[in-house]
């Protein structure tokens, strides 16, 4: 990219100068409260957190103010013609463009409502946390409805979009259409039900040895080998036990996993490899966009693509497993001694229609983000009423996946994102699921060798080729031209649709 | 106190809320710089440093600005009246009076003064550490003449004082006196150098026991154990390993010990019992107080006497051993198991003139402070040329501890505080020495058996005692007020003279 000698050779106004200071000091401060965030999860004893509550309080608004002040909003009006000046894939022009999308999103929210839906989120999310526990759902129903009432005055800030769901997305999904979003799902929906129904047909697969006693620090020693071929190296990473897992980074040399150990089952191994996926795609940001808005993800969907690559199309490929299967034999030899390495590969694919979204296989898990996306929608157009959410998660439930939902704990009331005020987030689940799949085929296009390299534990070619064609750029451009520059198209759900159905119809003999 | 109930009675003019809501803010802020640089120090991945350096700038830079703004400036001017009407140790009284202190100090030291003794400190921190490593006092001594020269800018920036050295001191131990200190020191020298020279005469000690090989598990058990004892929780605390130990507290419900352990040796256990006195007086400040510049510490003197309480009175007593060197001996059973209590408890109170401070025992490590004490002022007012520092440093140490430095590695290139430009902070480890005593012996005529009580391992009495009579009030009042509510007078060297001469008089048989 050679963003330094551009920026030398540009001869940037005074104002660019300016208005990077500025922003620096605003990104350090998103940072310093992610920090604290990531610590309050991860090491914080429990009595620190009402104190906690008042720093994160207190930096995210010094944050806020500084990113909204007018200065900003004159620098990027002075900065007009210099940016049509530019190439506008130019790391100038990109960070005026992406300072100005920001900007102008943030301003049109009145700091009162913000504040309101914050402290609604805060106190819906501990209400729920209680409702959950006791299955209570008219408990919780004031509270999802006033998160929903916030969604739609949120909404009301902006002008009038396509849909009012449009505007909730963009905050996920910058540049993305409801539209766009109904048409991939309707596809799956119209390709997946019937798989799911033909692998529920066919001769279910053993994955007991997945289940069993392995102790913790086999896993972390297993999962720490896996992490050190993927790329994780002590320099520039850590990973730390918490109760939901995340990945956050301090700054573009500082990734920090998290994960969770249960010595029950092994699934924590996914989770990790999950997490590194997200930390990857920050740790190849181009570092001359530290400090800057543009030294992050550059979107949920694209991240998730990130992470569901590492988890799913390396971490449960028959390649992946060919190497490491043996030293996971290694580490737990009395629980997997007898099972061989194709019937390993065949159980952690198994599919089973479940309950929990988090617990749910590669291929229902969309299912439970269809269904989400779509009762969002009509919560926040109220079509549906709110009093029916359980009745209408458990209709969709059957259609989708043929189960029958015993209890709203298990049901409606499974997730924290409603509670916390969060509506249009869930979709970008799936989106990443898809996005993953169009990127893989790219990769292999360029690496005809990768399954190979896969199973001989060289990580290397497909690391940086994701650096190079996904990564370094963080959000220079919106989602969909980021990944209409790594393959060529739009959002295109066919190559999942395949993937899904070559893999799955090969671990089940269809 | 009742602070609350006095805080609602008094009916306190809106500027003292404002007051109170911008203090808030800059004490935040001051505890989010904190948890950057104990992050740093424990957790951060190494490659994080450059950003970590950026964020710290700028959350210290915003503490600062915030700190010194004109708005606090004319709320202290207008609340003059109401201070007037208070108590002087009311709450109210001791916030203004406190932070008129503080501000007015800060207010006189220019903002770039600042940040180039910043700049400055760091850049001889880096060149030290080389220095340190290759014994190259030259290449050291450009960057602690500049130090040296930006502490005497700092001094020209106050009105004069007695000396300039007072301010100096003042920053670390508020209102005390350059005169005081060396009468205390002076008393010190006259009665500890015999001491040390008696003992050397003594027959010595054995306490290779202390030294071998000891599983860093074990001592990590056996120290938790000691800390649950003293009052550790993990709802409040954590310890975690670091380089150089140090506590820290994010605020008063979330201590944080580090330490370092060694195989080799048992030291830490008194370097983590140290750093619990330094967590327990944070712990038992007033909650009243919390996110005002109140809720610290009062000064390193005070902190001190707290650290030394818990690893010299406390943990170098035979009532503390009397109840765990069985559990340390059921630890270590190949290593202790042939050694009786009173041979560890004389072993662990062993003294021996030597090198380097942070290995010194109990009664030399007074010396090395009055040695830095007395060149620091040289320093400072020019009557000791800095090319000169080595030699008067090993004649010192000739003089005082009878021993000869090798190299400058050990001799006066050992410490980091002239490197990072601290002068004036050396004084206040040994002022917390003799401060110690003095308390201790406050605690003990109100607790005649804090000594069985020890024995048995039950540590709370002496916890609440100091809860209530020393820590409790912060920084409401200045070091020596607050001295002297606990002990009824000023600083005495007495009773730690006393002590010392009795506790290794009895070890030594003298």
């Amino acid at each position: 990219m050679a963003t330094a000698e551009r920026a030398a050779g540009a001869r940037a106004p005074e104002q660019f100068a300016r208005l990077r200071q500025l922003l620096a000091e605003a990104v350090d401060l998103g940072k310093v409260a992610g920090l604290l965030a990531w610590d309050q999860r991860t090491h914080m004893p429990p009595a620190g957190a009402p104190a906690r509550a008042e720093q994160l309080g207190t930096v995210a608004r010094l944050a806020h103010e500084r990113f909204v002040s007018d200065e900003i909003g004159e620098l990027l009006e002075e900065l007009r013609d210099y940016e049509s000046s530019l190439e506008r894939e130019s790391y100038e022009a990109s960070l005026i463009r992406t300072v100005r999308y920001d900007y102008e999103k943030e301003r049109r929210v009145p700091a009162a409502l913000r504040a309101e839906i914050t402290r609604a989120g805060a106190l819906g999310q501990s209400v729920w946390e209680k409702a959950r526990a006791e299955s209570d759902f008219a408990a919780f129903l004031p509270y999802l409805e006033r998160n929903v009432e916030l969604q739609r005055e949120y909404v009301a800030c902006f002008d009038p979009a396509d849909e009012d769901y449009d505007v909730l997305l963009d905050d996920y999904e910058p540049g993305t259409k409801t539209a766009e979003v109904r048409a991939v799902f309707e596809r799956l929906k119209e390709d997946l039900v019937p798989l799911i129904e033909a692998i529920g047909d066919a001769e279910q697969l053993d994955d007991s040895f997945l289940r069993g006693s392995f102790p913790i620090a086999g896993q972390r020693a297993f999962e720490h080998e896996v992490l050190i071929a993927f790329g994780f190296d002590e320099e520039s990473w850590r990973i730390d036990e918490t109760v939901h897992p995340f990945a956050w980074n301090a700054s573009l040399a500082d990734i920090r996993l998290t994960t969770r150990h249960r010595e029950e089952d092994l699934h924590s191994v996914f989770a990790t490899m999950h997490e590194f996926g997200h930390g990857l795609y920050e740790r190849g940001i181009d570092a001359a966009l530290e400090r800057t808005p543009l030294a992050r993800g550059v979107s949920l969907g694209l991240h998730e693509s990130q992470s569901r690559m590492w988890e799913n199309l390396v971490g449960r490929s028959l390649a992946f497993w060919t190497r490491f299967f043996p030293r996971l034999r290694e580490t737990f030899p009395e629980q997997l001694g007898g099972v061989a390495l194709e019937d390993f590969y065949r159980g952690v694919n198994s599919v089973e229609p479940s309950l929990i979204r988090i617990e749910a296989d590669e291929l229902t898990y969309n299912l439970h983000i269809i269904l989400r996306f779509e009762l969002e929608q009509e919560m926040l157009s109220g079509s549906l009423a709110l009093a029916d959410l359980p009745d209408a998660w458990d209709a969709r439930m059957k259609a989708y996946l043929g189960i029958d939902v015993p209890d709203v704990a298990d049901g409606c009331l499974q997730d924290t994102h409603w509670a916390g005020g969060a509506i249009g987030y869930f979709p970008t689940y799936s989106l990443g699921n898809v996005i993953s799949v169009q990127i893989w085929e790219r990769a292999r296009a360029d690496l005809p060798d990768v399954e190979e390299q896969i199973a001989r534990g060289d990580f290397a070619p497909l690391r940086e080729w994701l650096r190079e064609h996904v990564h370094r750029t963080g959000r220079m451009f919106l989602p969909g031209e980021t990944l209409e520059r790594v393959v060529g198209g739009p959002i295109d759900p066919g190559p999942y649709v395949a993937y899904l159905r070559q893999k799955l119809g090969a671990v089940y003999g269809l």
